[in-house]
């Protein structure tokens, strides 16, 4: 049996309760679990990419078989590099479907041996973005319940030192 | 029996109809409503904030239970402030649906006590966003249907002034 | 200020986590709230519309504020015959939605001064209707997570009941 | 590295160029592959069983990992007795998505320890459903595009036997 | 110029003030209009396909160009045996969409050649199915803002008739 | 019979194999079918309104019935300005669907005179959209499957002397 390399592809910005719960999943499925950290600089991440790696490493550093690595380019470009031939997407809402719908059968026609696979978020992480919760923490709410301690500690951190750059 | 007291959250540039016609539905909800209209910075509004308060007071001055408020900030926090546990949104199209529900399950699980109720908006307003209105009127459409006759009188001089100060 | 009388139909065959969380959910709504339980013979439930009272009876007994009662015929005329202008309704998933949409807009043409309000269902028992649960219990699958002991006791004694008569 | 072995469940009747697509994915997925014929009573099924099962073998008899079986009872229970962790299901189009995600998240409040993932099947197949193939079959098409010429054959067999019987 | 012949298929059981908009907009599009009534035994409709062809023929008089057929068999079979090569179909609810997607890719793949075309109904008739209307009209509720008053007589009359044999 | 003129709005940018195909189908509804490009400077297309011109003129110079011409300002005044009460839309995915919707109920109201019609995009072609082509080629990936040899030679060049720009 050949070994099975996934990659788990996102922005990442922060890691949610919801993308750990999608990175558990993944190791259901395949025997090597790569994160790629899309680099993203047009959608202006609030963190910087290695500060986004960062925050993954220290989430699963109890998981020997899931590697984080930062990526640009074309993600097909990038999974066929990695020798994998196994995309993980995780699904929350479904609005959530079809844009990861289309990107797929976009991604399937640039690269036809990879396969995008959906699997579901656990259902109380389920509607929560990386989006409404830097909201949330901007505007000093907590968000205890969508990001670990550390992640709700950079967060704040992040929010703070851009307050007094102001 | 408690005083009921509700609260219909919205950035409200300009007030349209279908607005007009949730806070006359929510008024049969709760014993006051309060018209909470975002401050929003980040959206880039048309009108400013104490316009926008001006142009909802005028269309609901007939209402001796409603009352216009600004507000900035997480909205959970406005809302136990203002002795209410009701917010009240109105529900237009499928899309609405899957975004309000995100956003009320997030805001659940920081506030679990206040419950987030939709109604539906009249059919024949249902379609008709602020967005679309704005991109009408900027174009010299007629917005008669969409919004009140003082509303689209003020959305006529707005752009007639954004057109001077080009 | 009136009492706020609301009407929560259903066929409720059984009542679920979901059903019940949506009574205590209504109640912040409302000062009195009626379980209107549909006789529904064309859709053939499992349990006699008796049946279905005797169990919602059992799960709301500590709320004072809810009354349990069958009704038949047009909801709306059941509705205003109540003295209600306030139907609650829950949501659990999109394709609800849009049937519940249909619905009440109907309904609002027939009988204007009722209003139909969506609330949501707590998160994790969300998907899970009463056909799905019927199906798991009727092949002896555990259904703990989706009704209360009372009423998983009611489901094994009706299907081994049904078992033997044939 | 431990063997992968996937369910793939459905009822298969009968089986279409997009289920076969689905088998030939899944095989990306997991070492060995288990076409799980529910038996499904209930729906009245056009091919018994044993004739669906037959169907499908002849499809796949050229993948070496690919195993067919008929099931009944809760598809969870089977998963497990199986020693399987992976149900594999296709989508085809958005109505599928709610279905399914009410369907696997319930599976998995009964086994948290299986994981349903789903693939997307090949876009020129994705709308057509048994349910519709049958129906022009009935009144006489051309379902060639939809199913092999062996599949076709058996549905028109199976016609003018019902037709004869009549 | 050829002449536009376009097929508006459906069950009509009975037609709602919905469809007569369809096919009045349909008259935009093509220069003659085929209301083609069909049959369908399988859905044991309420009104037999010659009353429902005749409560079309009384609503559409007033149009030369609407021509009022039952047709059984395959839809795509029937629209080229009319020498039409325009399927039109009125979209309500987003539900529709994709039953209605679904069935045009079908029938896309069957005759190349014919196009289905989507067309909206007015607003405030929107939401309103004929399985809607019946269940309203069989509780002896007042379907008069859904169908026109000669199709809400026949309504009467019809459920009256079933009442007495039964 | 009256000349039928359709109005076939959008930015293309640029032109896309699915664009095609809808052109294509949209000579089987009108006599003649204006491809009308929006300027839209607020979108801040790649191309300038003169090379998307030219790019659609270029793939349908076959069509004698074809003409492309750039418009800006409301939809609804360059239809009839243009003698049309026809615009065709095409339709790719659900959630292409409720924004038309919007859209044309909007414009229904404008101009209740002109009628909006959606027909459906090949499907192998649906799901791709001018914003993910443009992204695939600015990381360099192969356009080829969804947009013309012409197309992509200018893509290239665009991208090319945009970096050089840099």
């Amino acid at each position: 049996m050949a070994k099975r390399i996934g990659v788990y592809p996102g922005t990442f910005d922060p890691i949610t309760r919801g993308h750990i719960d999608i990175i558990e999943r993944g190791l259901t499925l395949v025997d090597e679990l790569i994160v790629a950290v899309a680099t993203n600089p047009a959608k202006e991440p609030l963190f910087m990419v290695e500060e986004r790696v960062a925050m993954i490493e220290k989430e699963v550093e109890k998981y020997k078989s899931v590697r984080v690595e930062p990526f640009d380019g074309l993600l097909m470009q990038y999974v066929l590099s990695k020798k994998s031939s196994i995309v993980i997407r995780g699904l929350r809402v479904m609005s959530d479907f079809e844009y990861e719908f289309q990107m797929a059968l976009t991604n399937r026609k640039i690269s036809p041996g990879v396969e995008t696979v959906f699997m579901m978020t656990r259902d109380d992480f389920a509607p929560v973005s990386s989006r409404f919760i830097k909201e949330i923490a901007r505007l000093d709410g907590d968000v205890g319940h969508f990001v670990t301690p550390s992640v709700r500690r950079q967060l704040k951190k992040k929010y703070k030192s851009m307050e007094k750059s102001r």
